[in-house]
């Protein structure tokens, strides 16, 4: 899947050069989320991709995934599930490590976050190597999650995220 | 500002004894969010109380703030600005430090988030005590925004948040 039309949008995204670490070009997307007629239009482009097909619940990763994934899930009338850092979640939860470029990290599900069969659309902001996005992709299906694809605001294709998560199908508004 | 449309939703409000702290009873709101039509009326049922007043942006704390917030913006068609823990946000911030029952926190905005003279309604998930609510109503009033009101999906009216926040209208969809 491609948009011809994310291009109207990289003006609203800001390159913050050395943040969080010297030498990576963070994508600031909060000028985007600032002018309401703008983000309303992305929710909206994204949330088209998915009005045909069947979607049980949007699933994001803590913190920036939650202003999308919840406008999506709001947008597409489905429910909202927060995939979280180790401790944040209250209730019984699954977890899963997984690898960033400086460490390791985890996120958890809570248990009762999806039914068996349940059909999962998976939102956050950015991909860029895709490590978070694979150990989230994991959790969606061992909870006995369908997941139906993943959708980003921006993809950083140079870094081939896409090649660590299979044959799920990637939409991204943006691409660099 | 009451709702006495809230009580439908608290069979979706589950307490978590004992978290993040012993003796604190902790209100999971995942359950409301993970149901799509009850999530969609909560969120609709919010934006309602400010559908006739003129409201420029939304401010949300992370990370759970930002799932009501953010749906909240969409429906309105307004900006949505995230307030942000120490070192999360990329670009110049402004800061400010608040006391928590347990210690110290910081609260962070983006320097160009708010237009002097804009008109702001701040949402969060729940306020309790309200040290973090007065820290975001000081962030939005030191950028020049005019804060019109803040809106809760829950309010512990025990613990008597309201009395810090001065005369700021206050809106909570439940109350316990």
């Amino acid at each position: 899947m491609t948009n011809p039309t994310g291009e109207e949008f990289k003006p609203y995204i800001r390159d913050i050069p050395d943040f969080p670490q010297p030498g990576i070009i963070f994508k600031d997307i909060t000028v985007l989320l600032k002018n309401g007629p703008v983000f309303k239009r992305a929710v909206d482009a994204i949330a088209a991709q998915f009005r045909d097909v069947r979607i049980d619940t949007i699933c994001s990763m803590e913190a920036r995934g939650f202003i999308l994934g919840a406008a999506i899930a709001f947008a597409l009338g489905v429910g909202f599930v927060p995939l979280r850092k180790n401790g944040k979640l209250p209730w019984h939860t699954h977890r899963k490590s997984y690898d960033l470029e400086y460490g390791v990290d985890e996120l958890e599900i809570h248990t009762d976050a999806i039914n068996p069969g349940e059909r999962v659309l998976l939102v956050d902001d950015l991909i860029a190597t895709g490590g978070t996005v694979k150990a989230a992709i994991d959790l969606v299906r061992e909870m006995g999650g369908e997941l139906v694809a993943v959708a980003f605001l921006i993809e950083l294709k140079f870094l081939d995220g896409r090649k660590l998560l299979g044959e799920v199908p990637v939409y991204s508004l943006m691409e660099y």
